[in-house]
């Protein structure tokens, strides 16, 4: 029995603690895949941005995959699609590194791959994937939460030793609804009120109702101000698991997508929920495609020439 | 009988035509109260930002005057009170320069009234006010809307040249769901389609289902880009009254405020509306209530020593 070092939606009242393990893992030096400003940041705001890390034909390609996904021609796992409440449009494809080559090669690309080893300080594996699509025009807003809170109740991840990296295949700017991060959030942990019912995941993909903080305590966990990264496609957004974050909604006519990964520490694979008695399933939270990845070299795709 | 050079919501397909009407209606010269830059701006893009209009005291006066308004401690038609449609909360509340002495005063001020004179090359009156209040956590999106179409159609605003300024109560930062503007969008007309019921105000007010533009008008309307002002309290923006403007929802912790006037020139008062028979109430779009103002110069509040 694995001690619950974060409990959450057990009381009725709502608390902060602190956070009781280490946000960067390892010990910058010049070797390290990240500067140590970069470094610092994160470990200061619980998420930094990364630009240029692909090229134009690197960037190309992800965006043609994407929407190939996108419009039905593949065959993808009916569970894995998440549609709009209203529209009915996929919002979400989940398994993404396992139901695509070029975004399974994405995932263990050296650029991302490496870096999440360096933060977290142990080797890696996905604990989530998914492909990430925000309409222009109706674009829903999406609350503030912690993952961390969901995947340690309602996936047994033990632990604060993941983190998310949000590649961007189309531009954020400050209009298009952007995910939004509360500077320094991560270094607390906003336990939340009410328990979880069975099988929350199928409503929770489209909007959350449990695991979402208070009023007082977003405004507490805001206190160090409110970012909201913008790009162009190929920047990288990295997030350690318990930043809180969300995005208001997106009335523009410009979308927003993104492939969206979570590695996990091998240290920190997961265990019993510590709320549901059920876990999620595999495709939202891995239990037995835990291996280890080992970083690959070199471009996505081929030379043109 | 006025002819209308404006139709909408009479066709089936929606349609774009060319403005009929100036944008700016004066000749620039030194003594204009704005620079030839700030009108240039005004004129291609459709919208202007005036910073450092009110000094801190001003400014306080306001933010005090717009709380006890709100705070249900004043005396205020019940008609002219709005709410957020879930939450019951005071959205807004108009007939704004008639129900306070301050934001009266603020309606005529010199900074404001002047402005609005020169750009409209005429004596203007108070078309519509009020005092909006977005809150935090759970502001709602304000979909995208040319006010003209809705003034020509609902009020029988005959041409375009009137304009809205907003005195911004709190701080406008892309995270909170400042006002979006279509840049060079009130060159074009949208005319929308279906037909108004009668009384559409008491819910366009809330959700807005009528003269509402297709999506592919709006892509065309927002290729030259959108643009989201920001700024400090006491900031002002000013927009024509046909440019394409919307906002995102708010999720943030911080609230957004503004006092709203729409002045209209003395030339362009109202006529019967060229969509439904009866006009909507005084308090939205004034009728008898239509003297010229009478710009007041100085301060809005007397010295403090």
């Amino acid at each position: 029995m694995v001690e619950d070092l974060y409990p959450s939606r057990i009381t009725s009242r709502p608390q902060i603690i602190e956070r009781r393990d280490p946000v960067v893992y390892s010990e910058w030096s010049p070797a390290a895949p990240l500067s140590r400003e970069d470094v610092e940041h994160y470990r200061d705001n619980g998420f930094l941005v990364l630009r240029d890390v692909f090229d134009a034909s690197e960037i190309a390609a992800l965006q043609a995959e994407a929407e190939r996904l996108r419009s039905g021609r593949a065959p993808l796992e009916e569970e894995t699609l998440i549609t709009e409440p209203t529209s009915g449009a996929v919002r979400s494809v989940f398994m993404l590194h396992r139901q695509s080559a070029l975004f399974g090669r994405l995932a263990v690309d050296a650029r991302l791959a490496r870096v999440a080893q360096f933060l977290l300080g142990d080797e890696v594996y996905l604990h989530q994937s998914r492909l990430n699509y925000k309409p222009g025009f109706e674009g829903k807003d999406f609350y503030w939460h912690s993952d961390f809170e969901t995947w340690h109740v309602e996936d047994g991840m033990p632990r604060m030793r993941a983190l998310s990296m949000s590649v961007l295949l189309t531009e954020n700017t400050p209009v298009n609804g952007p995910t939004m991060f509360m500077n320094g959030s991560h270094k607390l942990y906003a336990a939340c009120v009410g328990e979880t019912p069975e099988d929350h995941y199928k409503q929770s993909l489209k909007k959350q109702e449990y695991g979402v903080p208070d009023h007082e305590t977003l405004a507490r966990l805001a206190s160090g101000g409110v970012a909201a990264p913008c790009g162009p496609p190929g920047t990288v957004v990295i997030f350690d698991c318990n930043t809180m974050h969300g995005s208001n909604s997106n009335i523009t006519p410009f979308p927003r997508s993104n492939a969206f990964f979570v590695y996990n520490a091998m240290s920190n694979r997961l265990v019993a929920p510590f709320g549901p008695e059920r876990p999620r399933p595999e495709f939202i939270g891995a239990r037995e495609n835990t291996s280890a990845i080992s970083p690959v070299e070199g471009r996505l795709v081929a030379d043109a020439a």
